[in-house]
Formats: structure tokens, C-alpha cells, sequence
């Protein structure tokens, strides 16, 4: 039966045969985007750096590993609380370079401007990575400016591509992971989605809810000298925690088991989330990682993680199974056991 | 006079604090792009990578140098005789990356689609772009897919960053020229703008213009096996060949003199430029290349870089000279001579 049900899973894209049309699914980071990738993407440029689908690519130059990646942000609105599509596209890069173990050293940034942005629009997301950079201690080096005519874009949207530098030898990666290994969840979920979703809605909760936007490098180094045996890092951003949890498990043809009551979420995000009929494990994140760590080192590393500044609230939340490989499962609060897949579609749209 | 007039050409960014909208021109390469880039993203980033100004960074990483460069592209229509907005993103990165002398090694592509883009027409720009690494010699490792509602974007737009090597030791850069280096450019000028433009506007010729989109960094490694008195390379794009040279005068404190016979342009592409009134030395290249090359080596520069499928109708130019610092002046075909300013704002927007 689990095989059955892996199967099922992990079949062979679908959607992409049967869609004459981009949709607005194929870029929210669940089954769609899967598709898109594995579909088109894999096929036509297929390589042994690509094939890992990792968030970063990991490069040997004249002796010095370096991580590598690149991201495009179009989030709407640009501003929103806690943070604007400057802060979320510096932190965004440096975080996809921290998964790999490196350091983040140096970044790029390209802006596409709508034709009628205000420039003091403009001024304030450019002071905002600014500011990004120098927390996360890295330098923006080169960049690039397009204008596009009013209508054919919308205000702003930046990409940021990074470079790394990764000190120690040892491979972490979403092919990793291993039964037996421990899953540890750096915070809260489902911050960042829903400060942009009640901002671009315009709902009032109680509380503001605020992105959780940082840089997670810091972070990653102190749980790096906490111990050696860290098999797979990843900032679930699109898709949330359950498609990344997805994306490991199909990676490492592992089974995950999650205990619901173990994964921290904010009062004020969970009334949200219920009021809109939206399920937290499927929103973004923008400055949360899962850990996914063996030798018996989860303790020590959620020690270690705790003490920092963006670890403060991390949980052990699961663990990592032989049994349903390819699969994420969730013991519920009430004592039942649930299947948590990937997102198909779209939940919330330009959320990063 | 030379000095008043540099003055002028050299002064601080006013057309920035005049607008309170960003403008078609802040991205058109031109004197607008300037303003932005050093009334706006310069004194936000500060760092000698960026103050360069050169089109890529050079960096070092555990002893290995490297470039670093990145690019979005916006070309309207994505499809256009010669190439399309694939073909033209990977070859546009390695060219920036190959005009700091480096080899181009590992790119990256991020795609922003449009909701209702045809799957098909995807297929066919990522083909081709797979082709395009394929010539080139490099490998496309890691990626990015977002989608925007319709009506937010256009079809497509791609960031490609890039990652080279820097073999040897020498800098190659927009501040190294001196007098008395010459200045030769690699081919035919105005081709992948006029390309563009007779696409986009339904215009038919006698014979159809083709962009010259092409990889340089096989010419490149030619030429620096030639001579290592290579003192810039740079690659004339948006803004043209006008643009560029008055970009590197800024940066080196140099005046050029242009002869104007010499400069080489197809019949075809000088009647479309006449017919439509506009100026082809600021017309976007995609596949030619200026070098400015110092030590008496041009003439063997030259002759190398005619033996080479990409430099064929390569011509000795101009000279750098060091009277009117910070200006281009070309001989016209006439005999007189005539000052090449920067352009001003938008002659053809969404070229590249």
C-alpha cells in the first residue's frame, strides 16, 4: 500500500503534458513547479549539478568550493510588515547559499522596474538590502537595471544570485538524509505568508503579524561546529514545510514522521490561518530552516540553535523513517496519523 | 573648453532628483541608466566591486580569482530573427563574464513567466538556451521559476547570472586604458537591435537582419593568447558602441578618437537605421566586442581575431588619446569631426 501510494506520488509529471498554459501554480513551489522543473527544466539542461535540486549549486573553481544560486522575487505587495521585497531578496539569497553549509560571501542583484515606479520607492528597497547586507556580512558586487513599459511588469521585481565559499569538506544535501536521522525545525511556521497575505488583503488580527524575513548564516555556522553529522539543510520557503519535508523525502527515498503538536506556530498565525481556511504547513517561510541531523547530534545542535539570535523557539518535530519511503506522514494532535503531501497547485500566489 | 565640456558630460546625476518616476530611459544603458546607477545603487552599496563599474565583478575565493556577473532580459518580442530571449540571455552572461578575460564556467537561469505563457513557447526559449550553453561551453546549475498574474509581466523575462575563471593574473577592466592604446571592435555594429526592431514593428527590408547574438569567450581566449597588453574588453550593448566608449573614457580618464569610416556596418542595417531615423552607433550589439589594446599588439590582435569565426570583419577603430579626458569625438566620413555624447535616454526600448 505505500508503495502504492509512493508511486502515486512521485509519478511522472502530468499536469505539465496536459497544460497548454503557464498557470499561476506552476510557480508556487509545490507539484506544479515540480513538474515545470523535472518536466522541462531537467530534461533539456540535465547535469549532475542540476539533477540534486538542491536551492544551490555546489562548484569546484581551481581547488575552492563554492555554493551558487539565484532567485527571483515578485512579491506583491513590495512592502509588507516585517520586511519588502529588498530585505526578502537579499536574506532569500544568502539563506539558499547557508543550506549548502557555505558562506555566504558575495551577491548580485538585478531589478526589473515598471515604467512609473516612484523612485523613492525605489530608494527605500535599495536602502532595505543595504541594511540586509551588512547583518548578513555580505557584499553586493554587480547588478543589472531593466525598465519595462507600464503594464508589462509590476512596480518592482529583483533578482538575487549569490556566491559562497564552503570551508568544510563534507556534503550536505537533500540526498542525505537517512532513517534514524532527526528532523528539527529552526521556529515558527507560516509567518511570512501571512503578514504578506493579510497586508495584500488588507485584514486586521488582533496582533500584526510580521514576516519572519533574516539571514540564517549565522545561524548555520554555529549548528556547523555543533557537529559534523548535519546530513540535509533547507529554508522552507514556497510550498512551506510540508512540500519541502516532500522534496527530501522524494530526494533520499526516505519516510518523514511529524508530530503536529511539536511544530511551533504563533497564536495569532494559527487564528489567521483558520480564519482563511489555509493550511500552515503550506505557507512560506522566510527565514526559517529544517535540520535534518544523524549520530545521535539533534540535541546538541537544537542546544546550540537555541542560543542564537533565529533559533530561539527550534524544535525537534519528526523523524526521519525507512518505512513509506517518499513520504510525509503527521501524527495529529487528536492521536490520528495523516498523509502530508506536496502542494498541487497555488495557495497564495507572489508570496516571495 | 575640453574641460568644460567633460565637466558637463562628467557632471553629477540631475536627472534623478528630477524625476519622482522611474522612466522607459533609467534602462536603456544610457545616461538615465547612469544617473540611477550612480545617483541610487552606488552610494547604497558602495564597495570597490561595484565602484568599478565594469559588467562584471572580479572576486577571489580561497585563492581562486573569479567573475561574477548577472543580466535579466526583457527583450520584446521574445522571439526575433537570429535569436530569441533564451539564446540571447546565456550568451549576453558569458559574454560579461568573458570581457574580464575570464572563462566562463557555470550559469544560472531564473525565469519569471507570465500566467498564460504557452508551455510550448517555454520549451522552445529553454532549448534554445540549452543549445546556446552547449556552444558556449558552460553549464546551467541551479535555477529559479516564478509565475505573475497576467498582466503583471509579459511573457517572459530570464535573469541569467554567471561564475567564470580567471586563468591569468593580469586586470582587464573599463579603468585601465591609456593614451596611445587602440581601439578595435570585432564586427559589424547595430545588427541585434535593428534585428529587434524590425520585428517588433512589422517592417520589412530587402533582407532580413539578423540579431548577432553569439558567445565571445572563444574569441576572447584567442586574443589574450595573443597579446597580454589587453588593457579592456567590453561588449557594446544597450546604448550601443557610442554608449559604451563614452563609459570607458569616464572610467579612465581618456578621450577616443573614432574614424568613422572604419567602423563597420552592414548596407542593410545602415538603410534600416536611415529609413527610421536613428543613430546605429547606439544601437545594441549582441555578439561584437570592443578591445582596447595597448604595447603596438593591436595589429596582432587583429589578425587573430579575423582567423576566428567570430571576429572576421574585425576593424581597427579609434585611438585613446589624452586631450578632451572623458569624451569620444569621431572623424567623420566627411572630414570633420563631431562629438559622440552618451545617450541620453530611450532610443529602443526593450532590446535586450
Amino acid at each position: 500500500m505505500d508503495g502504492d501510494i509512493s508511486t502515486i506520488l512521485g509519478s511522472c509529471p502530468i499536469s505539465l503534458q496536459d497544460s497548454t498554459e503557464v498557470l499561476l501554480g506552476h510557480g508556487s513551489g509545490g507539484k506544479l513547479t515540480t513538474d515545470l522543473v523535472e518536466g522541462l527544466f531537467l530534461p533539456a539542461f540535465r547535469n549532475p549539478y542540476l539533477e540534486k535540486l538542491d536551492d544551490q549549486a555546489v562548484l569546484e573553481v581551481n581547488g575552492a568550493r563554492l555554493a551558487f544560486t539565484t532567485d527571483s522575487f515578485v512579491v506583491n505587495p513590495i512592502f509588507f510588515p516585517g520586511g519588502d521585497i529588498g530585505r526578502l531578496a537579499v536574506n532569500g539569497t544568502v539563506n539558499d547559499i547557508a543550506m549548502s553549509g557555505a558562506r555566504p560571501l558575495y551577491l548580485s542583484a538585478a531589478f526589473i522596474l515598471e515604467e512609473g515606479l516612484l523612485v523613492a520607492e525605489l530608494q527605500r528597497i535599495v536602502h532595505s538590502m543595504q541594511e540586509a547586507c551588512e547583518t548578513a556580512g555580505v557584499i553586493l558586487v554587480t547588478g543589472d537595471t531593466k525598465v519595462v513599459n507600464r503594464g508589462s511588469g509590476d512596480k518592482v521585481f529583483i533578482n538575487t544570485s549569490g556566491v559562497g565559499w564552503l570551508e568544510h569538506t563534507g556534503v550536505i544535501s537533500a540526498d542525505q538524509v537517512r532513517p534514524g536521522d532527526t528532523v528539527i525545525l529552526s521556529g515558527t511556521i507560516a509567518d511570512h505568508g501571512m503578514a504578506v497575505m493579510s497586508k495584500r488583503e488588507g485584514l486586521e488580527f488582533e496582533t500584526e503579524i510580521l514576516s519572519d524575513t533574516a539571514p540564517l548564516n549565522a545561524l548555520v555556522q554555529v549548528m556547523l561546529e555543533a557537529s559534523p553529522n548535519i546530513h540535509c539543510l533547507r529554508d522552507p520557503t514556497r510550498g512551506g514545510l510540508a512540500t519541502t519535508l516532500n522534496e527530501i523525502a522524494r530526494r533520499s527515498h526516505v519516510g518523514v514522521v511529524l508530530d503536529e503538536k511539536r511544530i511551533p506556530i504563533r497564536e495569532d498565525v494559527k487564528g489567521a490561518c483558520e480564519i482563511l481556511g489555509i493550511d500552515p504547513l503550506y505557507v512560506a517561510n522566510a527565514g526559517k530552516l529544517i535540520a535534518i541531523v544523524g549520530g545521535n547530534d539533534a540535541k546538541k545542535v537544537l542546544e546550540r540553535m537555541r542560543g542564537h539570535q533565529h533559533g530561539q523557539e527550534a524544535q525537534i518535530i519528526g523523524e526521519v523513517v525507512g518505512d513509506h519511503p517518499r513520504m510525509v506522514v503527521m501524527r495529529t494532535g487528536i492521536g490520528g496519523t495523516r498523509i502530508v503531501d506536496m502542494m498541487l497547485g497555488e495557495q497564495l500566489p507572489r508570496i516571495c
